[in-house]
């Protein structure tokens, strides 16, 4: 059984801090199970001696319930917290919650009064959700253990998706908004301060829990990523769709200060990537979470392809989801030519293609939407079939036939989900939903929920499992070394099996000469100092330098360039390396995530990585197909297959390179902060990192933070 | 009195094909007028002679009407419209709408028959709407003049958006769902095959009619542009905000194959240049449509700047919106001193910032929200207020008095919108609605709608006002005269004032020697040819010629490799010109819209151009403050600013570069297809057009096809 289970499905519930005042946030939750006609055993606790409360006998303490309890609220001033929380534990209680503020999310004394909590939790093998947390709910069993005050306008119902947030308010927002428009909730939950239980743990529970089909989740302030990603992994694995929204962007660390990469891993990018990786989809509103969660809960199955077959009353409408297929991952195929003279028999007026435009005539012939449907979903060679159906659903007798014949289509094709665009009643939508087939209002939000849908199918087909980092791999990992300058960094670089050029760090201009022409002219020269990291913003590089002369005067002219722009920084010298030109110019580098770990990042270089963003992320260590999706994911790969005549860049060796980048990161994780290789020149054949940059960690790492977050 | 007054305000509406079946076509606007107590005279004309209809005397024919007719629908069969529309324009019909199919849409006959009924309105001044069209409604007057089965489940209620569309459908599916989250409407109509009245002299009709405050529109397939462009604009003087969506992708034309504008103007970015110079918003989704509608519609104005300040009883969901600001022109901006003391003094346990988290400590404080919004409206200086009272509007009775007091503020700060987010009954959000105050269940859609307010605000401050192109004046225009070769479309360029290098066209060996020779090395060398567009693709571009050996080198080069990638391609010399370095490589371009005429096209040069189409368009004639913002509106701006050290390049120097491309190409629009510069160099000082293609609009046009459009 899942250490979680007792909080949602207990058979018996204390309430500490009880009230008989049914407003009163020790009396809401006791009111909400009772009105809501929960089945098991119900204990209010009150010290003020209450023989009962609400109606139900009431206990001064928790020790004084004679019966086992599963599940335990605590709402008493936080003065009491602490004793309510050691009485449960001596109860034998399996899961508690507690509701009260004022702990880490308000100061250092908070703080170590919630770290009481935890050990006490700890010590007796009790959960704990909280402290400041909203409370949870199962609405099957009638378990509305929560204070929200949304339960007394609404009361969210029973199904399949399942909610897991820090914010009770997101939380409550999320539920109340979702039995609005009448999906049902297998569970949801709220975990606050998040001092034991956490979103990723109540993630891993929804993904063994057998009433959960669909996960929505929001991510605040994850602390454990190697959690999070088991989490989501399993529930992939599971079948089990996620759909994540991310509130408040990522924290600019000391990385961004440093390194390209570090700046480039703000905005979310690591999110995505992590999320990309273990299957689940983002969502960028609370509507859009529940277009997809409610398809995915609706439909049978996730589409197995992108290929849609339209059929549409309305061909302006039909053009409109067409472009919206466009814009996301979607294709509308032609149709097979069996399909097509299928179609011209039944509406001989219409044109056969996709979008299949049935016209306005078509309701002068019997069944000839229905016909067309099934046409589509038969013969259509699509993946899944949309079908605009205005308003027809707003005339529920008119529309009778028309339903029922649908809905026996839809049980004839379980894997090709059947989707319809139509405004109708409540309960037309509902009668089809429970027949398999979603019904929308919004054409363009239709075909992002299905758009979305496809996306979890197929990254459900290539998760990316990274290994947990072990402290103990680390600690046998030999010492990183020197790595201050250009030259330490690729030389290290170089040791890990990554092309770099031959290149000599030299003191004096006469070294430079010698270097030079062992070298072979033409040769680069830069400036070679620890303390000035973006060379070329002093005009620290100098290329193509073709012969002694070239060279003697590069030297002179970075040092006063040097002088110049940064007389604070110390030149150790320059450095001299061959001229290597043609290939394509690329970025690559690794940001090691506070909670991801390193993260490895490829774009397009030069000026397109900082002004377009075209970067994207991956987890380290990659395997060699996640690098090479790594690289498709931007605009480099199509640089890369060979631009305006261009012979098709080396994507092997980069695959390689890129891989070979993410093991030394891994490795190294706890030494580095983040690495740029920029440029990473790929070539007809191998690639080579004409620079590189590695931004050690600081020894002593800031403390970590206690957390606090909000209440509702 | 506008023109198309009498469809929305008849006195006296005659069905033509009237039917006693309120079923059929002919039958459902008499039942939907009947039904909804329309006040006017109502006249059902059917020539089989019933003596009444649905309950109505009936006419055999609308010439035996004795009384005027202000509007007359004809839903007879197709070989009886001519004969009806005739008779219409006999009656002395001010205002025809045919609903009948089967016109342009269905081929040559159709559209020769569409003509016939043009002539006979446009003879007797008769306005007509369709054929092909579904109707029209004026909710407010009971006037529900179209067969729509729509109306069957569902009547939209009056209000102030006005709603103009070609789709019937799309019309109908905008309104049905504006009915359901009860926005009202002014009217709305489809034009269907529009051979009379389009969409643009309906948005004209709306931007009059004092009835209307806020329009809606799709645009599908808009033939006359100069028409569109006045629409929006009478709209925007008369402060209506235009809320458009875009069905269907802009064809590209022959010109997309001949230059790189051609090509990029694809995607709809015309279209979001006319609608942005226009004073309208583009909205992605019917939903997004009636989001900013909605808002528009209720809000008292439209906000005057982009900062917003936010009251939230969640952190989470402040967060959350914030981030949504942060996407679109919406700031948070720190609130004043004053404001901070102020918001202290209420709620001591809050920290006062932008968002302002009330905490769920609030509740303890007798109308905390409502005076912490007076704060954030009085002294926060903002342009508008967003409250998150997440599920408040569902308990009607306890938020009542918060009700009361939010209206009342609402009324003292007409100036300054406030919009709440929150779940509520339709009735509370109605109340509100009344008061002034949009309220919008979900945070994301409701900061985007906001932003959406702003940036209409914003654009209605910054029109372009572009003069229709008048035949005469191109006329007068002298002749453009030879521009196949690069050498004679820069020589046309400079000679309308555009910054060229110097340079010679060669058809020799020799002569290429002698004009390095004159220009001074080093210089560059072009393949010279009228069938070689993209001289890089086939390497026929050679840079940085030191010498004359290289110059030699380079023309054999040159024709060796014309020859082998374009054996095809007569090749008239090569092209010498002084070697240009420096600078930021940008793009320059005209297309002529076939809709919309001659746009100018801008962004960043090189690889990003294609790769990430940065480029956007503006309306030509340009003014310079319109330059302006076409040159700041794509990355180009931050690379021109001075990129990584640079000195800043020439701004003054490139708006006047476009500012003349533009006269140049609204003069010969009518002899131009496309026009690239490419690059189009910006340098510390100057600018200067390295290359050009001019491509010429062939001497034939192909004859304009007669429209086709949707049934419902």
């Amino acid at each position: 059984m899942h250490a979680l289970r007792p909080f949602f499905h207990p058979r018996s519930l204390a309430i500490i801090g009880a009230s008989s005042d049914p407003e009163r946030i020790g009396g809401r939750p006791l009111r909400f199970l009772i009105e809501s006609g929960f089945a098991g055993e119900l204990y209010p606790v009150n010290t003020a001696g209450h023989a009962e409360l609400q109606g139900r006998r009431a206990y001064r303490s928790v020790l004084e319930i004679a019966a086992p309890v599963d599940h335990a609220i605590v709402a008493v001033p936080i003065a009491a917290v602490v004793q309510a929380v050691a009485d449960c534990a001596r109860q034998g209680v399996r899961a508690v919650q507690v509701f009260t503020a004022g702990f880490a999310e308000a100061g250092a004394q908070g703080a170590a009064l919630q770290r009481q909590l935890v050990e006490i939790a700890r010590a007796s093998g009790m959960r704990l959700i909280g402290p400041n947390s909203l409370g949870l709910i199962n609405p099957a069993i009638g378990l509305f253990a929560t204070f929200s005050t949304l339960l007394n306008g609404l009361r969210p119902g029973a199904g399949r998706i399942g909610l897991a947030t820090q914010s009770g308010a997101f939380g409550s927002a999320t539920y109340g908004a979702a039995a609005l428009r009448s999906l049902g909730l297998s569970c949801a939950v709220a975990t606050g301060n998040e001092a034991d239980v956490d979103v990723a743990e109540c993630i891993d529970y929804l993904a063994e829990d057998p009433d959960t089909r669909v996960i929505c989740t929001a991510l605040e302030a994850c602390r454990n990523g190697d959690a999070l990603r088991a989490a989501l992994l399993k529930a992939a694995d599971a079948g089990k769709p996620v759909v994540a929204m991310k509130i408040g962007r990522s924290e600019l660390g000391a990385a961004a200060a440093a390194t390209h990469t570090g700046g480039l891993a703000g905005n979310d990018a690591v999110y995505d990537a992590v999320l990309a990786e273990c299957g689940a989809v983002r969502a960028r509103s609370i509507d859009e979470m529940l277009d997809i969660a409610g398809f995915c809960d609706i439909a049978p199955r996730l589409p197995s392809g992108p290929r849609v077959g339209v059929v549409t009353g309305s061909g302006g409408i039909g053009v409109l989801m067409a472009d919206e297929a466009d814009e996301l991952d979607l294709s509308l195929p032609p149709l097979p030519a069996p399909a097509c003279s299928a179609l011209q028999q039944i509406l001989p007026f219409a044109v056969a293609a996709n979008p299949f435009d049935t016209t306005g005539q078509v309701t002068s012939v019997a069944g000839g939407i229905e016909r067309a449907i099934e046409v589509m979903l038969d013969q259509g060679g699509c993946d899944s079939v949309v079908a605009y159906l205005a308003h027809a659903g707003l005339s529920p007798q008119r529309f009778a036939p028309t339903e029922a014949a649908l809905a026996a289509l839809a049980a004839r094709h379980p894997e090709r989900p059947l989707m319809l665009v139509m405004l109708s009643t409540p309960e037309v939508a509902q009668r089809l939903a429970q027949a398999g087939i979603p019904v929308f209002a919004d054409p363009s939000r239709a075909m992002r929920a299905l758009g979305a849908a496809w996306e979890l199918r197929r990254r459900r087909q290539a998760l990316h499992r990274v290994p947990p980092l072990s402290a103990a791999a680390q600690a046998a990992t030999p010492p990183l070394g020197a790595v201050a300058t250009e030259a330490q960094a690729k030389a290290r670089l170089a040791r890990a099996g990554l092309p770099v050029p031959v290149e000599r760090a030299c003191a004096s201009r006469e070294a430079a000469l010698a270097a030079a022409a062992e070298i072979g002219y033409p040769v680069v020269a830069k400036i070679l100092s620890t303390e000035i990291t973006h060379k070329t913003e002093v005009g620290g590089v100098m290329l193509n330098l073709g012969d002694a002369t070239a060279v003697g005067a590069a030297c002179d002219e970075l040092l006063r360039r040097a002088a110049h722009h940064r007389p604070d920084a110390r030149v150790e010298g320059v450095l001299i390396a061959p001229m290597v030109q043609g290939g394509v110019e690329t970025i690559a580098g690794v940001v090691v995530d506070a909670v991801f770990g390193p993260m490895i990042m490829f774009g397009l270089g030069g000026i397109a990585t900082e002004l377009f963003r075209d970067v994207a992320f991956a987890s380290a260590p990659l395997t060699k197909s996640r690098a090479e999706r790594l690289i498709d994911s931007g605009r480099a790969s199509q640089v890369l297959r060979g631009w305006r005549g261009a012979p098709p860049a080396d994507r092997e060796a980069l695959a390689d390179t890129l891989v070979k980048l993410s093991a030394f990161a891994a490795a190294h994780a706890h030494e580095i902060e983040a690495i740029d290789i920029n440029p990473l020149l790929v070539r007809e054949q191998g690639c080579i990192c004409l620079d590189a940059v590695i931004a050690p960690r600081p020894p002593h790492p800031a403390p970590e933070t206690e957390r606090g977050t909000w209440h509702e």
